[in-house]
C-alpha cells in the first residue's frame, strides 16, 4: 500500500426532491449572482430547470444563463462562458446537467480567474491556482465529475480531447436526485454504467499490490453496477436501482477508491478521448470498445489481478491463469454487448484506415498508462485489437 | 436507499514516515500555539513523541503538553485540558495517540469555546457550535475518531460513558503512519480489529434495504480485517497488513459506509459503554462479547440481512435461513475466540448479579437501537445471552 493523501471537500446532497435545496446552499455562502451552465432541452423537459430557477429566485440569487453545452463539450463554449462570467461579474458557476456540463463549468470557473488561455490547464501542463466556487445539480450519473477536481474538454480547433485537474475545482456542493434520471434514454444509462465500471477498472488494474480493501471496494462497485444496470434496462423507473447506479458513479471517481494505489492507469481513457475526436462517440461507448482491448494487450504485466477480476466479478474458477483472464475479458465483452454497448470499432462506424491517425492523436499526450507504459505503436496495436 | 448528505472535511495523510509533516500542516493554517494531548509512555517508547516535537519546533509552533489520557478516557482529564487550553491560550489541539486521545482532544477543543460544562454535549443533549481546530497523529487504529465528528468520554463521577457528535470536531488533518503500530501489544491489535468490524456491523444491520453498494463495501471491510488481523497475530511487523487494518479502521466510521442507510444501530456500542463503566474493559473486548449476543436477540427483525452476512463473510450456504444465521453468529464468535477476544461476560470477569445494574446504566440513555428499539429489559436479555 503506497503512501497517500486523501481529502475531498465536496458536500453531496443525495436523494428524491433535493434539487430545491440549491438556492439556500448557494446563498448561505454569501453568493448573490451565478452563471448557470446547462445543455439543451433535457432539463426543461424533465422539470429540473424550473425547480432550480425557483429555488434560486427564492434565495434572491441573480442568474446568468449559459445553455448549449453538448456531450463531448468543446473549448469554444467554455470560452464563451468565461467571457460571460467576466462581463456579468458572476460570483460562482452552477452546473445543471451531466458530466459535460460539470466539466465545462469547472473550466469556466478556473478560466475566469486566469489571465492566459484556459487551455493551458489541459493536458496537465499547468494547474489552476484559483477558481470561482462551483455548484452542481447532477442529472446524468456517469463521469463522477460531481465530486472531484477533474474535467475533460475538447479543443475542437486542435482536435484534442484533454483533461484538467485542480484541487480548486471540486464542486462545493453537488445535488444528486436519481429520480430525474428515470427519463434518460436507454443508451445514456448504458454508457453511464460502462463509464463507472471503466473508472473503477482504471484504478483496479494500475499495478498496485497489497491493496485488499481497495480491491474489495472496487469489486463491490462493479458487481453493483452490473446488477442494477440490468434492472434499469427492463425497468427504467426503478428508483432504487437508479440510486445505486448514481452513488456508484460518484464513488468510482471521487478518490475513495484510490488510496494506496499507484495513481490509476487511464490509458483506456486517453485512447477513448481520441476516438471521440474522430466520431463524437459517447464516452461510455468508446470505453466499452477500448477497455477489453487494453486488457488483452496488457494483462501479462500483472496477471494475478486479472485472474482475481475474473474470479470476483464473473465467478470464473476453472482453467489456467491465462485461460481465466481471457475468459474474463470475453465475459466483460459479452456483458457490454448484452446491455447494448458496442464492443468493436468496426460496429461503431470507424474506418480501419483511420487507426494510425487515431494512434497519432493519442501520442500527442506522450507516453500513456501506468500498468504498462504505452507508446504510439502500442496504442495502434490496442486499436487493432479493438477493431 | 434513503436520502442523505455526505461531507467529510478531514485531510488524511497516510503512510510511512509521514508524522514529521504535522508541523507544516499546522503552521500553514496560521496556528502558532497548540495543546498536545497524549497518553502515557507509548509514544515516548516508539519514537513518535520526538518526531512530533521536532516537527513542531521546526515549524515554530509553541507546545503546551497534556499527558496522561487513559483508555476509556475520563471527563476530569478533559476538564483539565480545557483549563489548560484557556489559561495558556492555545489556538488548536493536537491529539497524539489512539481513539481515547482523539476523543479527549475533541471534547477539549469544543469545551474550551463553551461557557457551560462540556458534559452538556454528551448523550447528544446539546451540539457544540464551535471548537478549536483539531489535528491528530494516530498511533492505534480502531475507533475511526481520526476522520469523524464523534467522541466518547466517561463521566467517572456519574458512571456514564457517553458520546458527543458535532460537525465542528472533525480533525482538520490526521496523520496515520501504520508502521508505528507494529509495536502494539497483541490485545490492542485484536481489540482494534473487533472495533472496526463492530462499527461496520452497526451500520450493516440497521435495517436498511436496497443498499447493495454499501453492503458490498461493508462486507469488503469485514473480510479484509478478518484476513489481515490473522496475519498480524503471527507477524506483527507486517507493514502491509498494518496498513490494511489502519485504513479499514478509518473507513469503518468516517461516514463513507453510511450513505443511504437508516443511521446505524449502535445499541451494541451503548451496551458496551456501560460494561466499560463496570470493569474498565477495553472497548473492542466488550464489543466482542456484546455484538454476537445482540445479533442473536434481534436477527428476526431483518433475517435476510443476517443470512447475507453469513453467506458473504463466512461462505455459509446450507440450511434454512434460521440455521444460516445461527451458524453465522457462531462463526463470528469462533473467529473472535480464535484471535483471543473474549466472547462471554463470564470469562471477562463480570458477576452475574451485576447484569440488572448494567442494564439500568444503559437505560439512562433511554430507548436504544434502530433495527429493534431496545428497552431496559431487552438490554438485560442481551446481557444474559452474553453471559
Amino acid at each position: 500500500m503506497k503512501n497517500f493523501v486523501y481529502e475531498n471537500p465536496t458536500k453531496i446532497i443525495f436523494g428524491k426532491d433535493t434539487i430545491s435545496k440549491i438556492g439556500s446552499e448557494i446563498s448561505s455562502r454569501q453568493i448573490n449572482k451565478i452563471l448557470m451552465v446547462y445543455g439543451r432541452n433535457a432539463i426543461k423537459n424533465n422539470g429540473v430547470y424550473d425547480i432550480v430557477l425557483n429555488s434560486l429566485r427564492e434565495a434572491n440569487i441573480a442568474v446568468v444563463e449559459l445553455p448549449g453545452v453538448k456531450s463531448n463539450p468543446v473549448l469554444s463554449k467554455v470560452e464563451e462562458g468565461i467571457e460571460l462570467a467576466r462581463s456579468q461579474q458572476v460570483e460562482a458557476v452552477l452546473a445543471v446537467g451531466g458530466g459535460s456540463t460539470f466539466d465545462s463549468s469547472k473550466a469556466i470557473a478556473a478560466g475566469t480567474l486566469y489571465e492566459g488561455s484556459v487551455w493551458d490547464f489541459f493536458g496537465r501542463r499547468k494547474e489552476a491556482k484559483d477558481a470561482l466556487p462551483i455548484f452542481g445539480i447532477l442529472t446524468i450519473s456517469a463521469t463522477g465529475s460531481e465530486m472531484n477536481g477533474l474535467g475533460v474538454v475538447t479543443n475542437e480547433r486542435e482536435d484534442k480531447k484533454w483533461s484538467l485537474y485542480s484541487p480548486k475545482i471540486y464542486p462545493q456542493v453537488s445535488i444528486i436526485d436519481p429520480s430525474v434520471q428515470t427519463t434518460l434514454p436507454r443508451e445514456q444509462t448504458v454508457n453511464g454504467a460502462v463509464d463507472i465500471i471503466s473508472h473503477v477498472m482504471e484504478l483496479y488494474f494500475d499495478g498496485s499490490k497489497n491493496i485488499d480493501i481497495m480491491d474489495e471496494y472496487s469489486e463491490g462497485i462493479i458487481r453493483t453496477v452490473i446488477k442494477h444496470v440490468q434492472v434499469l434496462l427492463s425497468d427504467p423507473d426503478n428508483y432504487e436501482s437508479r440510486a445505486q447506479l448514481a452513488w456508484c458513479a460518484t464513488l468510482a471517481l471521487n478518490g475513495s477508491n484510490a488510496p494506496g494505489r499507484r495513481g490509476g492507469d487511464f490509458a483506456s481513457h486517453a485512447i477513448e478521448h481520441s476516438l471521440s475526436v474522430w466520431t463524437d462517440i459517447a464516452h461510455g461507448a468508446g470505453l466499452a470498445i477500448v477497455f477489453p482491448a487494453w486488457m488483452q494487450y496488457v494483462y501479462k504485466e500483472n496477471i494475478q489481478q486479472f485472474v482475481r477480476f475474473g474470479e470476483k466479478i464473473f465467478n470464473i474458477c476453472g482453467g489456467s491463469d491465462e485461460e481465466k483472464v481471457l475468459e474474463a475479458i470475453s465475459r466483460l465483452k459479452q456483458f457490454y454487448h448484452s446491455i447494448g454497448a458496442p464492443v468493436s470499432l468496426r460496429e461503431a462506424g470507424y474506418q480501419e484506415q483511420d487507426l494510425p491517425a487515431i494512434a497519432d492523436n493519442v501520442a500527442q499526450l506522450g507516453v500513456i498508462g501506468n500498468l504498462k507504459r504505452l507508446q504510439r505503436d502500442d496504442v495502434l496495436e490496442i486499436l487493432k485489437l479493438a477493431w
